[in-house]
């Protein structure tokens, strides 16, 4: 049995990221960057007005002064002319400052009357003028390759003038789910027959990772349908399997897949729940099996397959981000496997998060997953804690889990 | 002007949820439930084996005893007879116990030989056995309506034999680009011109939201464009606009729409950046007017356009959630403006965030919204703080913004 951080640095370190599509800029939110993105022209091009006013010679423009408008300037309508001595164009936000002025006179500084405009405030130079490149200049690198794009990054792609962007293909993870006793919802059930549920959220799973499920037909609990299955996911970026890994005589995930290729690294991990979990290569293609059992196989998907979509995505390697928060109620002392108790959280008078271990933490128990927001972690030979002390919680539902 | 969260309260009290539709459940991650998941069966379904080992009758199997093995039971194939006076039945996790028997001698306690099976460790009744309905009853409500579907919900849903999910149809957001000055990426630039980013940057937030972005055309500041283009999109359950707000000759958008039928709630709000914010309806269809500035119409999306997309997608009414940080540098005291400033983050050693607002908070700057990680919220009329004080941050990128 190896430890949860060794088996996850087993796994993040043999998986190598997806490589470059292009895509059009409006469909990169959430993709990850496999190019620079480098401003393509200077922003703002010119010296910009940053407010509504007058743009004067800031020398001219003091107090009482009585300037001549020339002309006028709203936004994408550059003045063409030249501000003079005593003159002054009507300028609008956003709009280049014209040739020879130097300031900005704001509208609610001046009293225009006809062609003429009176300055209530002297103009300091340079206020209110945004110069070229304050933001940024042709040629800078504005986002780098390895950063998961949000809006606010879009907007500045788009301002950078990319109508495409170069990102990391999205993995695509084949899921087979094996066994006997499992059908699909709405289908006919038999006696002591289990509604699958595991194939799908794992395809959940693998979307909230931003990869691509591709979910394989329910394979009996027999090495051939198995093998079949299996052979049909070998163009994924990963194959997940769920069920088949126990030790008892029905682990037949391993039995099937030797004869095809499968090369194991390891298959047994010190934590609970879910002790085995296979991890190897089915020819050039990485596998991760995960146990049948629902909530081992949702737990393991957490904190193995979430960190390698990641990996997979082209985003630096990384465990699950662990927060700190007070349990309300005493644990036990924990054995050698390294324990993830589901949790309830809420916020506690000071804004701290108090984690409330849920009464029962049977494997099996789906709707106590679904009703909890946290996992605990405990960590192999922690001592006994009591209500009060600190823990590490691993948040679920922001992150779509 | 009015307050942000007055502004907030009047937007959100607006609106109503969009009807629900009838998905497959593959494709319900991240949706909002508009119907409650009710189980349409058992689970288990009947006592079951939490493990593998061997079904017998506790009273028989006390340590030292051999029972004789009638049968087994893999998951997915019951023992159809009964375990009777002195017998066993191989089992595996998962498979329903048989009649007669109720306790199970772990595979690691007992020594198989042939057909008979020594036990080496008392058996408890009950014990290691799932009885039927430990995860839930048919009739039980296990996911309500307004909660935004996880992973692990999926999953409930799939083993409560749901194939199908009833949920609020995704709202889908017109957005309307407006000014002379801006062009499209890749698109041919005139003098002065301005590469759009806007529309890609708030159709993002709008994905990231849960919501469909329908961009429209750039329309020129021309109050006909105006009009034409905003009438496409009536049929939208929210028209966002940028650009046109402000309070200069070219603030077109309210004089367009009003002789279509605009009716204006307000249109300033005491923030910043974002002063010029318009909230009315386009006849039955709400329209949020965001400023032209890429700054102000993020950080306006943000507060604004989020909240708005969230009651649309059917869950409860609620502002941007804010975390407590620590500020590493002093802030001036504020005005009458409820301010938003960019600021990046990091950890100190106890774990507490760390707040450190940008030098320039000019709001034509994307490059400093896009490499920042929070906005720091400042109360109107806000006291001076100084390097250590508490602050309210909005972390954006965990929200894809």
């Amino acid at each position: 049995m190896i430890r949860v951080e060794e088996a996850r640095a087993r796994i993040l370190g043999s998986l190598a990221p997806t490589g470059p599509e292009t895509i059009p800029l409006p469909e990169g939110w959430g993709r990850v960057l496999a190019a620079p993105v480098t401003a393509r022209l200077t922003q703002p091009p010119a010296d910009m007005s940053a407010m509504d006013g007058y743009a004067v010679r800031a020398a001219d423009a003091t107090e009482s002064a009585v300037l001549r408008v020339i002309g006028s300037a709203p936004a994408g309508h550059p003045f063409a002319g030249r501000v003079g001595a005593g003159e002054a164009v009507r300028i609008f936000t956003g709009a280049p400052v014209p040739a020879g002025a130097d300031g900005i006179l704001l509208q609610e500084d001046a009293e225009a009357d006809g062609t003429a405009v009176a300055v209530r405030e002297t103009v300091r130079p340079g206020r209110w003028i945004r110069p070229a490149g304050l933001d940024f200049r042709a040629g800078d690198v504005l986002l780098h390759p390895g950063k998961r794009l949000t809006a606010r990054d879009l907007g500045l792609a788009a301002a950078a003038n990319h109508p495409w962007l170069t990102v990391h293909r999205q993995p695509r993870i084949g899921i087979l789910a094996t066994g006997d006793e499992i059908r699909l919802p709405g289908e006919p059930l038999p006696a002591g027959g289990i509604v699958s549920s595991n194939a799908h959220a794992l395809a959940a799973l693998v979307r909230a990772g931003g990869g691509v499920p591709l979910v394989l037909p329910i394979a009996a609990d027999d090495a051939d349908a198995i093998a079949m299955a299996a052979d049909s996911a070998r163009s994924c970026d990963l194959v997940l399997t769920t069920g088949g890994a126990s030790v008892g005589e029905h682990d037949l995930v391993q039995q099937a897949l030797g004869p095809q290729g499968f090369a194991l690294d390891f298959w047994k991990i010190a934590m609970r729940p879910g002790k085995p979990l296979i991890w190897g290569r089915f020819g050039d293609t990485p596998l991760l099996g995960l146990p049948g059992n629902p909530v081992s196989a949702l737990v393991c998907g957490v904190l193995f397959l979430q960190p390698a979509l990641s990996v997979l995505s082209g985003l630096p390697p990384a465990p699950p981000a662990l927060q700190a928060a007070v349990l309300t109620a005493p644990l036990p002392e924990n054995d050698r496997r390294e324990d993830y108790l589901r949790a309830t959280l809420e916020r506690g008078t000071e804004g701290q998060l108090l984690a409330t271990p849920a009464d029962r933490q049977d494997s099996s128990m789906l709707r106590i997953l679904a009703n909890c927001h946290a996992l605990i972690r405990r960590l192999p030979h922690a001592a006994a804690a009591k209500a009060g002390d600190r823990v590490e919680v691993l948040e679920l539902a922001p992150l779509g889990l």
